[in-house]
């Protein structure tokens, strides 16, 4: 079943220990729609401007996102540079943030779209998301990215785009900032009683938590092996919403065992966004089938050992 | 089987968002007997001051801990001073060390301790530690434990106590300095050359993984589940350690499976120790009968819903 994503496709510049790139393709949409594109079809909700090439299409296009919803408009694709240094590989220093044709985004969904049944809203104005949500009314789940500047600047305008959200995806420093408290189980509570009936927390190289609002929160966390070398964290939440939802959309049921899957499947996601230079889901990975699927041919694993992560030191699913 | 700890006991002086204590039970022999007796008989050796009285003693006493190896010496007890703030409640601020006793600590093994089979080195000078191995030279198993301090400054003496223990136990942070790499898997590799044939890192709230020498490091990740508030973590890591070696002294035999296993054991019993004001390992917890022991009468659950941690926020065990 289709997935339809909202967000930015971008150019990044970003500097780590390991190198400088000054321009290569980014953005939250491209990194889930790369992700997810393993596990269900992708469609693309955006804007870019005339500095987007054929050359950034390809990427998409070689993992067959439909780009029918990616806009065109006059001057300058949005643009994010940003440094990563050794003493906290985690975490982005922003250097320059221009908006660009996103400044003037109106999302503009094809008539094509219309049959989507999953929907995420990556990380843009509530508003947009809100209103994307409200187009998209007949999906049938949501998953959903928002950050600090949001939550702090236009706290009722989220409010509004989080009634519309089935599951939202955010690190710990955001859920502390939404939930009003430092306390990690209390701030999910908070958030579960925002419109979410799941929340998804990503606590970056040490995996991720989901609470569940039905029951009560029932955390179930989810860890990731270590990395032996992050190169590039850019992309990172959004490979794992990608990989997350993705597995959840390519499912035939949906449920509390389907999303503690996906938890995993997110996690390898991840790690593969940040084990190289970017953009860097697009060519070397490829998906074998589950070992539950019967009879198909296996192909070349995802991960190579991913079946036996006890042998890869830089596998992100545990061992069994 | 019994375990000897050697290490501190102490006093320690805390202050908490929560609160603030002057004077109270601490050291990191204490945290770990206190975790281990809920597992196996516990035997302590170190040195207390003329202020150690029968009210601390009784503390240890109640959980059956063996203290024939507790020396008195003229003077005071060693005592720690510390605070911690709610923008990072798991990081001490240490505001004094007062080594006293300690200063002269010369460990002294009752000849009835001879037949001990395990043995924890709790982080005390590598020099002292590597005599306690050295004298029980017959254990079956080490444990140990080291800082950031003995690290630094006394790399060859540490180097020397390393190659006589087979699981070590210490913190990202010391992982990565004993490793010299910011890498935690090659890390990992690193410090296995070193002597353990085991490692395991502690993440603090999210978990703890273990590196395995044999077969090539082959991580396996516990993850730990959210605490609804962490009140003081002081002992966090010597109660985990307490309940990892405390597990595997109880068990028939010694495999990965059981190192695995060990990993939730330690996990939970660090979750005890930073739940409450300190010390607070004694009076409240009772271990129920493990599932896999059929026939038993289970008692009161170690802790209620560990079972079924889905249903418990604050439970540091994994759903299954």
């Amino acid at each position: 079943m289709s997935i339809l994503v909202v967000g930015s496709v971008a150019f990044d510049g970003i500097e780590t220990p390991s190198g400088k790139v000054d321009k290569v393709l980014g953005g939250a949409a491209t990194y889930f729609a790369l992700a997810a594109s393993y596990f269900a079809p992708v469609r693309v909700v955006a804007v870019v401007g005339e500095d987007f090439s054929a050359k950034e299409e390809a990427v998409l296009q070689a993992r067959g996102v439909d780009l029918r919803g990616l806009e065109r408009a006059p001057g300058k694709s949005f643009f994010w540079k940003g440094e990563y240094h050794g003493d906290n590989i985690n975490e982005a220093i922003t250097r320059q943030t221009d908006l660009n044709v996103f400044e003037q985004f109106d999302p503009k969904i094809p008539a094509a779209y219309d049959d989507t049944e999953f929907l995420f809203l990556a990380n843009i104005h509530p508003t947009l998301q809100a209103k994307v949500r409200k187009r998209m009314s007949g999906v049938k789940f949501v998953g959903g990215d928002t950050m600090n500047y949001w939550i702090e600047r236009t706290p009722a305008e989220l409010a509004e785009t989080l009634r519309g959200v089935d599951v939202l995806l955010i690190n710990d420093g955001e859920a502390r900032m939404l939930g009003n408290t430092r306390s990690l189980p209390r701030a999910a509570q908070k958030v579960l009683t925002m419109g979410p009936r799941v929340l998804v927390m990503k606590h970056g190289e040490y995996g991720a938590t989901a609470f569940f609002r039905e029951g009560g929160l029932h955390p179930f966390r989810a860890p990731a092996l270590p990395i032996e070398q992050v190169v590039d964290p850019t992309g990172a939440g959004d490979s794992f919403a990608g990989g997350f939802m993705g597995y959840i959309a390519a499912q035939d049921i949906m449920n509390r065992e389907v999303f503690k899957r996906a938890m995993f499947y997110g996690g390898v996601m991840g790690s593969f966004a940040v084990e190289k230079e970017k953009p860097n889901l697009a060519p070397s990975i490829k998906r074998h089938k589950d070992r539950a699927t019967a009879g198909e041919t296996r192909s070349t694993p995802l991960r190579a050992g991913a079946g036996d992560a006890s042998a890869q030191p830089g596998a992100a699913v545990p061992p069994r």
